[in-house]
């Protein structure tokens, strides 16, 4: 597929902002303050941050067995959404219920928005999809998966499919995928062009950093890095995350201890009269209960803080997964509600 | 004059996306991880940030006498820079040369640009550019005043005058204005509804933190505000403005002392034969030199890198005002290579 050919003329005919990286002594180029503040280790405040985010790609990069030149980073994952919008354009593609901003950016930069509801399990209705995709052509395709607020991932075969069948490219939101032990897709840009993934640490400890990735081929990296703020990630998340994700057995030990929580947590709603917890691949837990908003303000009262997801799958509520005296007080106080 | 009516339909039905903020014992609403990492006292790298940056408006509308409601805070005032053309439309006038960005966010965004040259004074052509309003209506209207590269303060009179003329928005970007002894436009906006203005923290020590601002009607802020990423504004960059803004004495010292070296610079330049300076309300200078290549790379060289701007402007070069160290070893290479 050329990449190219999906780009909107005005984006293609741009050319990306060069914040030039200079090494040098005296650095009187930039108009920044030579007089900064002290707040981490080795970051100055009062200089731009790297505009590529080198270190931290090159990081995760190794990390995921693609090339630095396959990443670009992200104020957010969100960010990139919006880049990826604004370079492709509309129609933009995506199941429902999912993560609002895909709905919410399209409608910014006025892209069409189609929505395909999911079958009964909450897996991708592959018929309607290629229907839809045959049918629409939309050029940008959003996946949640694992699906916020689902829970689930997606089969992997259908996204395969309809990376397959897609003229446009599709974008496989993997936010939750570090809970998840089902297949990602961050590879397979090798083998399909069209393919983007999206991460970001904003589930593993660092939400307060707004950073994401995009993984991709070079070609779709090269075409959205054009519409990148040049320098979209501030010095402290960069160097947080840098030191953050070398405490990588912290980092797998929180994991692991959420996912194990997670089974209790499972366990422990299964036994309750009423609560219907769904499978999950993520952190959280969308479950079903009778009065969901008697519920959600029961466990208000109690000091507990869930999501109500009823506008979005009727009578549902969404837990996070959170430590394990956390999920003991979440436990005990829906116990008492019922 | 009717703010809504210049809204794009698009984002004019948009809600704007409401990261809800209950205080809460127990938080498990949010798909965070309950496990966070020690960076800066108080400021916990799990929990996503001030979606509102509640506590950071506050303190700079106090600062310039305005009501937090008129405030919005931006990833650097780049980002409020895309938000106001993506929600505004184009077409986009600025005059030129002038700071690349507007020209940039406007073509990935597909919004028409009309570019004005600026006079032989570096001041606005105010007769060509009420014309080019009148003809072309532009939706928006950029100007750096103290306008980057040139280092001039546009005439408060004609910008005064394009602002009642408008019939879109005149955006005033005000980045270096702590620099400058010219009137500042920051609360015009209670007199003018059409007008906005933009301040960033990267020239006075913090650019490394991306916080910029933008201070308008409320209507504007609220209509921009509806195309803002939720998190826009990590955590790190939130706590370490506030702290470093509440160093009051720290900040206006270091911008004491930059424009008493940028005087010294300017002087020491006008001596030199060969360099003729502009004057500067930023901070930074202007100059042009005969062979700008030669004086550019002499002094990298020489380990002082400074800017290439003979691009926008023929044989012109910008150098940022620096500590006064650095100043003197600029002044004495550039002496050595005259």
């Amino acid at each position: 597929m050329d990449i190219k050919k999906l780009v909107r003329p005005n984006i293609l005919s741009l050319k990306a902002y060069k914040a030039k990286e200079i090494p040098c002594k005296i650095k009187l180029d930039a108009n920044e303050s030579p007089y900064g503040f002290t707040v981490l280790r080795s970051v100055r405040t009062n200089r731009y941050p790297d505009p590529e985010a080198v270190e931290l790609r090159k990081l995760v990069a190794r990390d995921w067995k693609v090339r630095y030149e396959n990443t670009l980073h992200g104020n957010g994952s969100d960010e990139l959404i919006y880049y990826l919008i604004i370079t492709f354009g509309g129609p933009v593609l995506y199941p429902v219920p999912t993560f609002s901003m895909y709905g919410i950016i399209s409608q910014a930069l006025d892209a069409e928005k189609i929505e395909v509801p999911l079958d009964m399990n909450f897996d991708l209705d592959l018929e309607k999809m290629l229907r839809v995709i045959r049918k629409e052509k939309p050029r940008l395709i959003f996946l949640s998966s694992p699906n916020n607020p689902t829970g689930n991932a997606f089969s992997a075969e259908k996204i395969e499919k309809i990376i397959k069948a897609s003229k446009g490219l599709v974008i496989v939101d993997e936010a939750y995928q570090d809970y998840s032990a089902k297949r990602s897709f961050l590879t397979l840009f090798k083998k399909y062009n069209n393919l983007v993934t999206l991460r970001t640490l904003s589930k593993i400890g660092l939400a307060g950093l707004r950073t994401g990735f995009m993984i991709a081929d070079t070609d779709v990296v090269e075409e959205v890095n054009k519409v990148r703020l040049p320098f979209n990630l501030n010095s402290l998340s960069q160097k947080t995350a840098i030191e953050s994700l070398q405490k990588k057995k912290e980092m797998s030990s929180s994991v692991r201890s959420i996912i194990s929580e997670r089974k209790r947590l499972f366990e422990g709603m299964q036994k309750m009269d009423g609560i219907y917890p769904y499978p999950s691949d993520a952190n959280f837990i969308l479950f079903k209960a009778g009065n969901s908003d008697n519920i959600y303000n029961g466990l208000l009262k109690k000091k507990v803080l869930i999501r109500d997801m009823s506008g979005a799958v009727k009578d549902c509520l969404r837990v996070t997964v959170g430590t394990r005296v956390e999920n003991s007080a979440f436990l005990k106080a829906l116990g008492q509600l019922l």
